[in-house]
């Protein structure tokens, strides 16, 4: 019977045993803390759905997923509009990742999900560098009094990790304070990726990076389908050429996060999605 | 100058002076535990927006709002992702609504929002009866392992008020153990509004009701904005005389909830609430 | 090579040749006077469009549009923005079909357009009867200070032939001085169509009959594709029935208005007026 | 790793093997030879997709998808754009499913699909009987010069099994020499569903059923995503009702198609679908 | 009560007081001469909606929106559908602007607005210079008939302030005697912007400027929210750098027109434009 | 009557006559063999439709579609479904266009009309040389075992004409056998457009050349409404450039593909398809 069906499962090429894969996709449907527009719980189904309309093969990296073996998990159970028990799921499941000794691309959801995975993967690599793509500084100390939310992600991380080891591209909004903030702590490259991103690139050596990559860093004009669109971002071009710059990086983790399908009907933001976690998964 | 400009601020024809209005609108944006489609923290605003697409006069009760003094006060301003906070933070507008002896109708925001509305109006009302229109029965114990949650409520309600107080309509979904339990403990009137109601609204005579109506109650082609559509509802005309065959119950509160303007473009969702409202505020 | 192409000019099975007409289609795409979500002058070529979704053939009449000779003239060139020249040009157009000896059925379009075409009716007719199909009144004296509206056609259409001579179905909206107006002066038929429908057939004899139909007579459900929904309405069926009841009567002109295809992606209400439009033809 | 994971692969409640189940769920995804809409072939993911906003039990039926072991196979793999052996993969699966001994409910996908379908479960069941409910009666003898099509696919079925064997429900819409080949060959309920049904389910005593539906049946205010909406339908409840009505029948067969998710940004013809699918799978 | 709540009643950070407001936002809804897609009255209600997606502070300008006491006065109540009474409504506010001495940003609505407001400004600065950007000349002396209409408004403005003050930015389509007349009377920048403008900009001096700004002078790909998009035009950069590069001129006016909603599900039309109003409030 | 009736049923300012037009529009509505996302077969009439919304005149050629005689033929009658048939209707029109000495452009469509197309052309021109635009390389043997698939289509020309005389510009997707049979055989442009073309317009001379423009080839920033959006393309402004930049070849015919407008609600995609089929008309 298996024979006539097809049952896409999971994004394209990607197989069904955990165990036999070195590389994992894992979804991560939060949203909880938004502030503008709900829906970025849809993301990762949306990604895997449109990544049937690519190649397996990529000309930019000449390497195909049918050569690759990785598993996509599909999504973490998180308890609907509880951002605590949430966050303790996610720190679960990137322990048994890195205890399993998988590379692990997650999925998002919303930005506050870069947390408790930087958390754990700092513990695990204390010397760790963390890239991070977006149009929002995210170094709020609260967001609406809230310190866990998608707007203080990276002020939390700074101040586990130490401003010093992150590097922020592509930052065009955020409080007067947030900017202050990043001049003063973080390596902040405002308005500004390729650029600063080779030099980055070259200093950085074999440290352990970590990526974490906010869909709106690009142009809503390329990528509409997310909660807080920007407009003044850069290129689809661009974006892929920042991802195939990091390639000969040390990388041990990444996260893709705030595509939002439900903004975009064209669905051009889950295939630029799509594209940059295939050229992930062929490169890192 | 302001005799050319015209600031469309609130529902129409509501006041800009909470303290001369007897009625009250508020606007509950919390969309944080529901499970399938997010999006009804737009709902009040969406609703505000439409209302100046109907008549200030109702032909069906012959009356104007222009004749009422109704104060809109915008939307309660919640901590995104923080329900423990945001239910208290309700719980403390109802009772300051209470305190000040205004009648409120309270927009929704997801169907949790009724919990700590109803539990602040049961202490007010000790002999309270709570009238629900929803397509879903709400009694679930625990959903997703959360006791707060939008597919909660009612079950908490009836723990707090009595079972015996609360009387359903329109219920078509839910879980075995659910309709289990509105059989044993509540009045749930399975797929059924109108006839119903009208002996329901003989036997209240002139206890103290508050009414929370689910937008989902109504079958999706006349209300297709809302984040868990269920077919084989009501249609708009049964839920417009479902609300106007209450109008001589002694109503102390109000909420209409689940309006998700999002998956709704030509509106009529958001409108059939204004008209829902806009009959509220005439009769109740 | 005609043999191979099809050109869809026009409404399905409609003929290239005015001469031979003895029924004529014509767009009148005026949307200049709306005051809530303009987009009507987009009707005519829409249902225009979507008619080669619909058969030739009909059941309900159980005749064929290929057995009739009907011309689609297109759209009436009105100047964008200039009411006064448009309804100058509307009753020029009018004033020819009616000397040219043709059946025309007018696609609006705003509601306004049934001004100039009624008043040029009543002039070759004297004893016109206009039937009104509509959730709005339509019967103030201005609007916004505006005597020409979408909201006052039916006043103007009162006094120029007689309030006594206009009958109303399906009225639900409308300002307290408009159903005043109505009840001294119109037969208005409040929230009810087919019952009165028939009662009004049979006392009309064979007066000369003029039929305008706003689409939004029909609850948004099945019609969200209009200016101002009114939810509470009727359904396509009831509709459908309508215009079939009225194929004895004297019908002397015709016109359907207020379809916006823009709020509508499924193109249901464009569909239901195209096949509305398809009785009307082969029964009026 | 798995216990923090869901994947959802399937129909909700649905297992993954095969063997285990005496039900199956197919899509089959071919919108070749539709004249108007395209896009059905996204009618069974959207159906898989959408049926997690259901509950798994039925108070319709008072029983729960999780008592039941059903497997659902995904799509088949068809090669695009060709009708030929597309009808012949269809027919192997059948009759893989037939010598198996599943109960199959087969998700659209375009209506062609159901001549391989009741081609060949009429092989194995001699005495077949079809139910078709459909707006279109599909009665055609060729369509475009093509034989193979959505718009003939119950005249072949009639011509294999004897009309005599054909019961229509709900047609509204076809070609005259359609209607009057109904009328002289099959059971044809025109514009009627509920009242005819009643009558014939008696009659059919313990005959093999194969039930057909076309999701435009419904009016395109319940079921706007479908490639030829056809105002003048009937409403959710009534289908829920139809597909109950049959649950005593000796249903051996089911296919339900023409959902285009498309043309319904709501998604409540999916929901519908699933809904109906989750009552078969309950039933039958 | 008010503590508990937020009531968005204009642009972000906007104050409540005219008086004490330096600079004013003024919606200007009208869209009655557009030909080819309606919607711009929705123009200014959804800039500012999407404001509060917004940071108050510009990185690009280092200010903060919240350290300037501007007021959103809401629209102008136009008459529908009468363009020489909206004409004269727009000019009495434009009087009364700059008789309180205040900086007005005007938001359409569609472009001939910037008609009776350039007027106006023009007899107030007799030396006034008018920056252009736009896809469209505008430079018809007819429209479909009409003198006022959005495809004439650059003529009349020529007319009455004389073209060589006249400065036109990315112009990239319009009638053959529209690009003779910009060329002989205008300075006229075909499909450029920045590189002339950065020329012009020092030419000018401190002679009192007026900036209109037709949001569809960027590509449709940022800007998809407007009636009559033209492909080929600038990014979203480039008209923040536009924007910016104008900040020590002498402005004495500003408008920005011809955003639809309707045609931008994704909103970031709106977000464009409200950026560029925040960017003209902490500059001009 | 004519006179004051507009009937647009044709590209803008095309002419009912075919005998005499020297260009020739032809829509060609085949949509049956795409894998991803159906709904190119409104994409001539989509484009059609917009056209109106642009200028006869054009400032980047200087001249005015008015000063030609062109007749739009409508579309091909094809046989819906039917692959082969299609493919023998679309080379008899292409037979007789070039028997009656016509110069025409084909709008798709999706990319497998190219085939029937390039082979009738290059009977007729036996050194015939093919300019190729598209995301996709288009150089399968066989696409789910299809020889004849909108993925294969350059293949087959290859096969016909000799891959040297095919150059594929913008190329950034395929499979990887694709990409060395494009190397081996074909002159491919990588990823680039308007650096290579430059070369190869001076290199061509005066050999007969068919243009193949997939909208694709754009970004979906620029052009969202295609079945097989490609991240990573060209903008609006490039793809204009390289439609002039080979005004001077000897173009003798040319197809554009690929357009599907229910992607697009902003159908900013259409009208791009516009503007380079007016370009195409001015110049070739």
């Amino acid at each position: 019977m298996q024979k006539y069906l097809e049952r896409n499962t999971g994004f394209i090429a990607s197989t069904d045993k955990y165990e036999q894969a070195d590389k994992v996709l894992i979804g991560v449907p939060m949203d909880f803390t938004v502030s503008f527009r709900p829906g970025t719980r849809m993301g990762p189904q949306s990604i895997r759905t449109v990544s049937y309309g690519l190649e397996e093969y990529s000309f930019y990296s000449n390497k195909d997923l049918r050569d690759f073996v990785f598993y996509d998990g599909g999504n973490i159970a998180l308890p609907f509009g509880n951002v605590e028990k949430s966050i303790d799921l996610i720190e679960k499941v990137a322990q048994k990742v890195l205890e399993d000794k998988k590379f692990a691309i997650y999925l998002g959801g919303e930005h506050l999900i870069s947390w408790p995975l930087i958390k754990t993967y700092a513990e695990m690599f204390p010397n760790l560098v963390v890239l991070h793509f977006d149009a929002h500084a995210d170094l709020r100390e609260f967001y609406w009094g809230e310190a866990n939310s998608h707007a203080t992600v990276m002020r939390k991380v700074c101040e586990r990790i130490g401003g010093e080891n992150v590097y922020q591209f592509g930052i065009r909004s955020g409080d007067r304070a947030e900017f202050e903030y990043g001049k003063k702590n973080t390596h902040m490259y405002v308005n500004e990726i390729i650029e600063p991103l080779r030099e980055v690139v070259k200093k950085i050596g074999d440290r352990p990076v970590y990526i974490t990559i906010d869909i709106d860093v690009v142009d809503p004009a390329y990528a509409p389908g997310t909660g807080t669109p920007e407009p003044g971002g850069c290129t689809s071009k661009e974006i892929i050429e920042a991802v195939l710059l990091m390639k000969n990086l040390n990388i041990v983790g990444m996260d893709l996060v705030e595509v939002s399908p439900l903004n975009d009907p064209s669905d051009r933001t889950s295939i630029l999605a799509a594209k940059l976690v295939r050229e992930a998964i062929l490169n890192y």
